[in-house]
């Protein structure tokens, strides 16, 4: 299981720390997305070179492709991908039901458009975005499979709607989400317990986190949180942020919900964001955030940078011997001019999206180390403010 | 300028030593192809880390995009890349003249077909395979942008017919290679001349290799070794081997042209091959290979080990948790399983890609290293027939 300390607070910013069976985590804490049992590009020694503790993988691909059983045989997640410190996983929820939605495939996100996705009480029904073939998840399920790949964090089984969808919806979807919450927590115990029984030598157990949803109606979100919180699981998180609403509406509603949740426990952020919206959320309160942003963006050929962010591809840096980031220390810029990386992105030489990678990742966690040290010495708003003032200037 | 040292032979093969302005090279050598100012997928530690100590870029690829002027102006082909050893370019030519054969674009390889390509003497008319511009390569523009790009070994520009073309075609093709030859030679002369006279703090100074070319005619090869060898060049390349002809014919053909190099000078052939073919070409007293076999295999799936290839997407890898090749000391073969890798091939990660080319590449230079010892040892022949047999088993 994990365990969170509290170590000091700045305003509502929190500075802590969660042990888990794959390592301590400083925090607030940045966890790379590695949908498919990798952080696209990465080595498991780059993302440890980079000070990465925690990693996040996808339950609903790692289910559909290379599956939960084959990963459980060759030893959990963990041992599959060679990767040495902790993890959490996603239900597959997010996924699943983003296949009706068509946001189109990739790293963390939702599969392609055009499959069936059916919701009841007892789960959903939706067919494989690689094969078509028809699936089943519940929460049960959904536990069973995380179970199975052993993460030291797994997510309870809940439905994300859109931020934007009318009141009613998101009252009976919430409502449903709290039943399901009930069935995974109690998936969750009976699955722990058995490993409890198998003695040493068993699965890491997997400590489970409940998702409050409840959109932008603060009501729904109080009542998400008072129910979840009453279950007492290791840790919460909120989700349906970053799904559609203005990033105003989503600071309001972080900083309003983030500090209902139990202050002994850690506090997640589902999806969330770019570096503004991190430090907003740090500001309200939450520990862990996980994104696609910084990689996704990364093979987009954009980079981040402490003056904003930079289009690698732009005719501007042809022949610039600078590093994408004159102030950043990482591989990438201490050896690579924006010549040579515009060069490679032109090319479509996968060196470049390693190199992006490599490079937005230390930004994203250089961030977190220095919020963490801003949060320590009660400057956090200072820092804050500072920060987005140089990303509002603009490269160089 | 580069110096070659014979340290000891075992038969006809050589174990060497070539001094270069960017590090010694134990040979016989190999060097991993760099078509785009990268060896796919790798960084330049990773390259230095595998034993990598020389490395080839391809001049039709640079000349086209990002330009030589630009890499000069950035500081040569070495800052650009931040590739501290030693570098060697071909001269385009084999490109340009592929362009008129659709072989497929790619690393190191030619460029798409139906391009125009118009030999004359004074040189190649051809088609950017990026976007169709009209661009001339002459020996003496192949020699210009070769040396602002600055390798330590620049290539001659000549005429690679296919090995099956008839003899007319080849004694044609062979005279106005030799012509071109006395043109490269000069070009090179005045521009290393010109370096000279700007004193201390100027480029790199390149060494051209001749090429002989005679393609499966004794007396043609022997011609063109002879007329090359008299402008007492820093280095001899066998070109036009690998180019249609049988792996046999190939291996009768180079042992009997390369000890008809000059013995004081390094031996290159150019192009050549799959692990076979490096103990052929060694063992006929060649001391220096290129080929983008073990990057291009990597890529789609199929590993060099001590038991032959393995193809990865092979079903029966599927819950294999064995490296690929057990007796194999890469950070792959250390670090992954057979059913990770699989798994990551058929997800297109490209991490994926990465770790097959780290352990090609690996195989590769392991075994020029392990040739080397056999060749001071005097048991090359032994050696290679133990090799042989292991990959003609099969992977397990």
């Amino acid at each position: 299981m994990i365990r969170y300390q509290l170590l000091s607070r700045d305003g509502e910013a929190r500075r802590g720390r969660l042990e888990t069976p794959h390592g301590v985590l400083e925090t607030p804490v940045f966890m790379p997305v590695g949908t498919a049992a990798t952080v696209k590009t990465l080595s498991p020694d780059e993302l440890r070179g980079l000070g990465a503790g925690i990693i996040l993988g996808n339950t609903y691909h790692l289910y559909l492709r290379p599956g939960h059983e084959r990963i459980a045989r060759l030893g959990g997640l963990h041992r599959f991908m060679s990767w040495g410190g902790a993890t959490l996983t996603d239900s597959g929820g997010f996924q699943v039901f983003s296949l009706g939605e068509g946001k189109g495939k990739g790293e963390g996100g939702a599969a392609p458009k055009g499959s069936l996705v059916k919701i009841v009480e007892e789960g959903v029904e939706f067919r494989s975005h690689l094969d078509g073939a028809r699936h089943f998840l519940s929460p049960e399920k959904a536990i069973e499979v995380q179970e199975a790949l052993g993460a030291d964090v797994i997510m309870a089984f809940d439905e994300c709607p859109p931020s934007l969808a009318d009141r009613a919806y998101h009252e009976r979807s919430l409502a449903r989400t709290q039943r399901w919450l009930d069935r995974c927590r109690a998936a969750w115990s009976e699955a722990e317990a058995r490993k409890a029984d198998a003695g040493p030598g068993a699965r890491t157990s997997c400590s489970l986190f409940g998702i409050a949803q409840g959109g932008l109606f603060p009501d729904l979100r109080r009542r998400a949180v008072e129910e979840a919180a009453a279950l007492d699981l290791p840790g919460y998180a909120l989700g349906g942020y970053a799904v559609g609403e203005e990033p105003a509406q989503m600071w309001e509603g972080v900083a309003r919900d983030a500090p209902l949740l139990p202050p002994d426990k850690p506090r997640y952020l589902m999806g969330v964001g770019t570096p503004e919206d991190l430090l907003a959320g740090i500001a309200a309160g939450v520990d862990m955030f996980d994104c696609v942003l910084p990689t996704r963006c990364a093979r987009n050929g954009l980079l981040f940078t402490r003056r904003g962010r930079l289009t690698i591809r732009n005719a501007r840096w042809a022949d610039d011997p600078r590093p994408p980031d004159p102030e950043c220390g990482c591989y990438t810029c201490r050896t690579f001019s924006r010549a040579y990386l515009r060069h490679l992105f032109r090319a479509g030489e996968l060196l470049g999206l390693r190199l992006n990678t490599l490079h937005n990742l230390h930004h994203y966690l250089e961030l977190m180390a220095e919020a963490r040290r801003a949060i320590e010495e009660r400057r956090f708003e200072s820092f804050r403010r500072e920060r987005l003032l140089a990303w509002s200037a603009g490269p160089e």
